[in-house]
């Protein structure tokens, strides 16, 4: 892959790179699920495999183009490896993650008004709410705080224990915030049709806090026809659940990926 | 990948390679819809998933056999590519933009051809003139000059824009001519396959003008039994949303794509 | 990949290696058919993709066992590379021509009954003698000798235009007997779910006449409960469109594919 | 790949290793039937082939992070090298058997348990206890404890037999037990996919004794809402028919896929 260059030089660059890759991560992320929900479609109908290729596929293109911090495109990856760096005793750049955070969410922000403008038609003449808010943000089954939150800790701790693997494996920094992108973005994206595929049936697989909220939060403001709640309610546990997940990731793999250690 | 001489030197082989690439990726990806819509055939109702991936593996195929060009097989990244340069300030070989596109048109009318060929009986036996041109051209789900361009323009600009992408990402030069091909066709296939489930669903995904208005030639001049207009009045839709997409995105990639710059 | 010596030294080897290659790609790609056209399966009305998927990985797998013999695994293949070294001036073994292809056949019949033993409660319960012979070989949608051939001429070039198109892209001497093993089997693969996504709806895409004609025979040896015809009336059609395919793909491609020239 | 040590230097983290990547590829295994068998999930119907992406991606999954093993995550593979090593004269390290075997088996139950509770509401409303137990352990789709166990051997024959094919086509030492995940994990997720495919309809593929037996002692021991019975009058067939044709592979080999003698 390409030589990178210390992704704390310049933090500028850092925010755009993950603003851009979380954009395009949303974009087609939630275009898949609009294809797939919103009547006149001709996705439509088109399944929950469709959806799990749709997403994964997303992550590919979101981390082929944040070329400039590492292609974490999620908080959850970004405290994952936080964490990981301070079990494993490596220096962490502190002033490095609210401009990753940050980045992220105004990036998952314009993905999501994006995929409303490439399906405005489709959002105007869909009568569900249910379906409209279900493109934009994720919601459960079985409405229940603790097993809904439990799920999405699952699926995330996956996600960044598998991530961090990868680096163990090709031998990359996976624990630098530039570990992730350097190892090409097919692995991660087949990760993720697989974590949908397989964990995704309760909540939907947010395993991405910017990914939910910053869509959410467009939901609110846009100007969509006939669009119903928010769902606030349930907004804090596709946050809480993928934060702790991602976490607990980044402390268990000095243990349990023990070629790490 | 193999080395690759300066494309420019003989406009001949480029000419015949965007030829032979585009009739591939015609042959394959129309031959998927006829699959799918007309009646008779093994993958009938196959859905729209297996579009996605057959699109995708057309582009595959299309890009293994594109040999001398650079595989661009649509005059929008053609166009994007040159832009990009433009933007770049990098030299532009103008004699050989015609010579590309003319290539890519001509490719695209003969694979619509044996696409027509191959599936000849499923032509003859359906009824519906709506599925027989829909094997050749796109056409929208929801009919609207303005918003159908709008999903033509995102649907390209993230086809072009990771494919610059893949350029940062590999260290090649994604500027040149020849920056596509040498970075291996599974790339930009599984691209494909996600823009195709991810935003194809108001328009269809035409995301090349060549794909879509070739095959809209040969729809009208091919002896298709039973067949209904060719729909002209929607055909600069796919033609022009394309090429801004492409060429927004040829611009974007300086500014957007940091370590290009 | 690995190292090979030339293969023509001990056709011994390279018998066994294309009949081991031809019995597993026979085995996975019938099993696929059985377990979705055969009442009782998990995987009943599976659907197309899911047999163009299995028909890609049934390659994918064959390929790989089939170490000692560049893997033609299909005569189709064995005759297109002999046209190719032809039209390009390279030498020719001709003995190993039969030895390839007597190889190929008795794999092929081998892995169909295989394939039968996997399955034999759901052929022993299944009633429809159609469902019983697809899964062995291939039939066509629209019966018709002229334009079933067509279809599968047109497949076939595309498979060994392309495997030819792999070669040059690789750098690799695609024309010599060990030029497809070398590239690796996923190139291939992935082009066999796309021939028969997008080419296989008319026919069945045989593409392959030991595929065909092997299972064939085994359909008629068997103690097949319950069967019905062979359908030796057709028989003649996947065996020579797939020739007549690959060669004209093995002559065209010293001609298209320019940079091999 | 990373370079490994011998693996028989430290048995425990032998045994981590395996515990750990047979507990993800169960999580996640299981985890893609109850998406698609379980009452209220996204995923709910959603069909064989997703069900075949989403082990094959629990593969994956479960090959990266066993890091310190060879990644067998599965007796029968266990079992096939031993064999495999034997009849090519090969050393074994007899000691390392019953630890790969004993950290495959309680990761297995782990994962299944994960499994539950990511699913734990769907369990307790999903009426059906066939759906339940269908989610932990392999059922046969026809009983017949004779052809359900050539079923599983041709499957489990198929697996180790092209695992092995694999180490000769990539000319590493895939007779000892580091030789699986140092090849990567793509190849053998693919083969997966195209084993459940193909060959999966009459049993459901356990071809893993480890992921069939540790899921059943799972189910025997949860509190699960309204399950059945655990029908161990089945259970030993998915043992069985594993570890035959996996040591039929391992002896097969060296006969077969002649370059490896």
């Amino acid at each position: 892959m390409r030589k990178q260059g210390p992704v704390d030089q310049n933090l500028g660059l850092v925010f755009l790179s993950e603003l851009v890759g979380t954009a395009m991560l949303v974009l087609l992320g939630c275009g898949v699920v609009a294809n797939v929900v919103l009547k006149g479609n001709k996705g439509f109908g088109g399944g929950f495999l469709m959806i799990n290729f749709g997403w994964g596929l997303a992550v590919f293109s979101g981390v082929i183009v944040s070329v400039y911090s590492g292609a974490h495109i999620n908080p959850a990856v970004t405290l994952g490896l936080l964490a990981n760096n301070l079990a494993s005793g490596n220096e962490v750049n502190w002033a490095a993650v609210p401009v990753y955070i940050i980045g992220q969410l105004i990036g998952a922000f314009l993905g999501a008004v994006l995929c409303w403008l490439a399906y405005k038609q489709h959002f105007d003449i869909e009568e569900d709410p249910g379906a409209k808010l279900g493109t934009f943000s994720t919601g459960p089954g079985i409405r229940h705080n603790g097993w809904n939150l439990v799920t999405e800790i699952i699926g995330t701790f996956v996600l960044v224990f598998v991530v961090l693997g990868f680096g163990v494996q090709g031998g990359t920094d996976a624990g630098s915030p530039a570990g992730l992108a350097s190892l090409g973005a097919l692995p991660v994206a087949l990760l993720v049709v697989g974590i949908g595929a397989s964990l995704g049936g309760p909540t939907g697989y947010a395993i991405n806090p910017a990914r939910d909220l910053g869509p959410r939060i467009a939901h609110a403001l846009l100007p969509i026809k006939g669009k119903g709640s928010s769902d606030w309610s349930y907004s804090w546990i596709p946050v809480a659940g993928p934060i702790i997940g991602g976490v607990l990731a980044g402390l268990a793999a000095p243990l349990l990926l023990v070629a790490a250690a």
